[in-house]
């Protein structure tokens, strides 16, 4: 089976495992205070040329969204989320489960525009309702589209004239950067936000994401909050010595170009072959419309997301790239459609 | 530095890092649906002869605790604990703030005594008070010391027929199961325990537990509570992996063979050098007392934690020892310690 | 200011002070364990002919709602409820602070029909999502509307054959038993439902809702969960007085018919005026869409809710009536329109 | 049976009850925006000399106690209490199904010494334990034992000097405030807490309690956990009204001073007859030492509780009195004690 599913099937990187390999032996103490852990909060503040900035290092994305949000809110508070957020569709109630309602505003490409977190932030109100106290964004979001610069920032004075945090979930931020249209440097995330993360998992690490806490009174004891979600690996040093090498060089960066332009390669060949897409996309996300045989006849060899019905025919589906998929992957995916559409003469 | 301070200074145990290496470039599914966690379930069934077992792969002690804690409770329910437990004292409020009280029966060598166990749930009953539910003992305890076959068995008795669960975090369980003293098999655990972890992070592995699940109704949709508590790695190949190494042979007990007989022989000589422990352990703990001013001494050269004040000039102190301790290091500490006596004339 | 704003803006019906005042100085135990609780008891499951029901008594809607569902459901289960049900809107996250997910369903008239609640059903599976387990219904629901027997046995049907529960809020139970075109009877609630609640508070008390559950399983040790939220009266005794003096003779349900008849008469006033309603009601609420400058007008005199915008000159407002409204009270409302609609020639 | 169980057995105050059945037809808006609790407020303020403060009205103590600490701290912050204390032994876990820790001090005679405090707060250090942040008291304690003015402030100044919150629980404040030891006036609580509240419930009010937040900032938005926690009852009024009758003259301290003189007469009887006491009280509890046939004896015509073992042949019972206890119920109850003492010749 070749896999657009998830664009972490593999273990890590190999000069990720390497760099683990080659500091197996030294010992360090534990809980992020060890050495490796300084050396990479100072490389990613570096890079956000932000030294005020906090970093902390968490094992996978759920955990820190959760570890995070509950850490920033009071009980009666609450998350403004697309309908489409990670936070309010797949994360098993991560977030409600430390007490916080998800206001959800319906999205169709997973962004939010100033004007829906302006209606909706007026509807509540008065003490029968909670107080929307935190923005959560993906970027690129769940649906592989993207934020611009003017948006995003449209959204944070948004959120700071009216006292709300803005939290961004960058599990695939290293797509993100190097997409064709992004606006955002790395260090605009620093200025633009409150916290972000960048995601190591979906991005070549073996796992791990580093959150950056950029508002100050949100990094007043997080270690308490981490430690008490489960959030505080032991081993810390693993975490340390992953974000050191992505971003010794441009090892970050390089992932997410090469995850890209797979994706894109796909993309202009569905594109050739006059397939439509839910929404347009140049990060390592492609939600095309396929019918209902050619799904069933592909799910044969390649591993592929059914994302949602599109008609009683057709299915939105989502092929997913990353740095390990490569150009021989993507030809067999397209040989195979129009072998499909010879074979059925498919409209 | 030399580290007597924790057992998990180092990254990982080589076989482990070259088990991850290998597999590092095929691609698999995620959240633990891979077959290396397939594998390494039934592996660990097979060492339990317990096929009616549920395996779990998490990634750290804490979050196997609330994770598995918070999954078996209803709200009014409680757990109980000794006073010196890792959920009571460590975990930062980790499973209350999952919304459960830990009732505190107060011990002195780290163990709960069928005699405390019955008095405390008797105390417990009435609209009033929360419902005990869960015994929570840790096997070594956090003081290192163990319980006998006959004396868990006794717990669990009373556990069943006052339909309490019995969990136990085997966070050192490699020890436990190393020690000269010991008399409970890997396997007698799979009876003796509604639930218990086999740790990883401490005993080698890069990071990982295995948490098993004997009592079926608690299998029951365990995978949606470690997605909402952030504990469901996305790459959980990489737990699979590290299990499968760990008991592919004899790993997994000559890694806490070797811990114990580096604490086995540093206890030796500190008894040879007359000082007296706060209990007597056979695992890879230990809890000397040793005078202040030598302390302050050791503390130029080696990591080690003071655990508590005895009297105006005496600590006790908590010596660890992992199978990365060698015999060298052992000497050199006595030899510090005979060189400060010396010196001092210490009595 | 004359009130069309809230049904519960008196103290309590006269009858049910006068029974409070009768029984004043007579000691009993607390906590629901007195002799008035335990009479109020048996005569609602004597109302229901569900002798095997439990009935408690708390002190308002958000409690027991609170309260019931936290009680009957596991960490990674979440409520289903309409979009404009009162869990969803006007709790300030109560449920969520609990640590549960709702799950809304877009809703117009406040009812879902059977096939929402089938297609919102089956886009919850695995791990990633929360397991739908409790369904939340009001009725009258927060419209006004009601639901017919058929319509909730298909609802309770769906729930049944799907392992969850059917939970409905009474909070305006009064006014849906004597509706006009009302087809469930008290007794009919046992049948169709897990759990409801007859609310006193909206129908004549000082305080207090009767909560009803029907299902075994989840009377378990529910005095408990009481307690630990807060929802146990101490005086628990002034609880059982009121409902007795409500189920004594028919004194719940003429006062849902006095508020009844009184918004029926305001309804065809209006419906004469040639005013159109959100939706059509034959409860105690009315949903009339007023122009603004009208509703501006009667603010003056009289007190009500603006339940949303319309279009640009017109907003949907809520009247409600309780067996305190009067006829003259009514038609002062009326006659406030008629001369406003004269002096500005309304169209 | 005659009730030295509960000091909440009988209705309400028959003037609590007469200034209810005043208003009741009037009309009022509701959670407490209603009048009523306004002039209620007023006057609670008065009478503390502080016009900052801002007072809530909630129902029972078990919920006043688990809105406010909830509200005041953030996840990884805990409670410290005596062991003795009603957050820690009679509440179902309240407090931790919020999420929280609650420290718990032993104490013999339900108060902490500022000695205790210390020494307790100095354990809690780095990011594996709860950090200490609300010291929560009662006055008079659970045991029925005082607080002086001078303890209350050794403690308050302990707790600013380390960014604590001091919350005293005043479920039976009217009998502190009666006591002949007593010297902490009304106006003490508002300066030596940062919180507290005057219990209504077991003062003779139908059911309430009147929360003192003295601490600006832990004012902010807390009608939304009231609202949250199913805390802010609907009908408001009720609370309002018979605050304003409570402290309308001194009728929250002739109740106190009345339920005292009982206790205090039952205990000189007790004392002519030798029985020694748990601890000495000056409010209306009484703690003696019986003899366990004595205590079959009287639980024929007596209702009280048996508090602890005190021996193989006593137990430690409880007498609690209140406004509605007379010198009757007290003679009776030392006659019956008499009356038995002759019968087996007790010692």
């Amino acid at each position: 089976m070749i896999n657009f599913q998830i664009d972490y099937a593999d273990g890590a990187h190999p000069d990720i495992l390497a760099a683990l390999m080659k500091a197996n032996q030294i010992q360090t103490e534990g809980y992020q205070t060890d050495e490796y852990c300084q050396l990479a909060k100072q490389s990613i503040q570096k890079h956000l040329n932000a030294l005020e900035s906090e970093i902390y290092f968490l094992v996978g994305g759920t955990q820190t969204n959760l570890t995070f949000i509950s850490h920033a809110l009071r009980p009666y508070q609450a998350v403004l989320s697309a309908s489409t957020g990670h936070v309010a569709t797949t994360e098993t109630g991560a977030i409600e489960a430390t007490g916080h309602k998800i206001i959800e505003i319906i999205s169709q490409d997973g962004k939010i525009s100033l004007k829906q977190l302006e209606q909706t932030y007026n509807n509540y109100d008065g003490f029968h309702k909670v107080e929307p106290k935190l923005l959560y964004v993906s970027n690129p979001t769940e649906l592989g589209t993207l934020y611009s610069k003017k948006e995003l920032e449209a959204l944070f004075n948004f959120c700071h004239q009216h006292e709300m945090y803005l939290y961004l979930d960058g599990a695939r931020l290293g797509s993100a950067l190097a997409a064709s249209s992004n606006t955002m440097k790395l260090s605009d995330y620093a200025k633009l936000t409150d916290a972000f993360y960048i995601g190591g998992t979906k991005n070549g690490a073996l796992f791990g994401e580093a959150l950056v806490i950029n508002h100050p009174s949100l990094q007043h004891q997080f270690y308490l909050s981490m430690k008490q979600k489960g959030a505080l690996l032991a081993k810390g040093r693993s975490l340390g010595i992953q974000f050191i090498e992505l971003f010794r060089q441009n090892l970050y960066f390089t992932i997410g170009q090469e995850a890209n332009e797979m994706a894109q390669l796909l993309k202009e060949g569905l594109k050739t072959l006059n397939f439509s897409f839910l929404v347009e996309t140049e990060t390592n996300q492609l939600f095309p419309i396929l019918p209902n045989s050619l799904i069933d006849y592909l799910h044969q060899r390649f591993n592929f997301l059914i994302w949602q019905a599109y008609d009683d025919t057709h299915s939105v589906v989502r092929f997913i790239t990353s740095y390990v998929t490569t150009k021989q992957d993507v030809y067999e995916l397209l040989s195979a459609i129009i072998q499909f559409k010879e074979k059925n003469a498919l409209h």
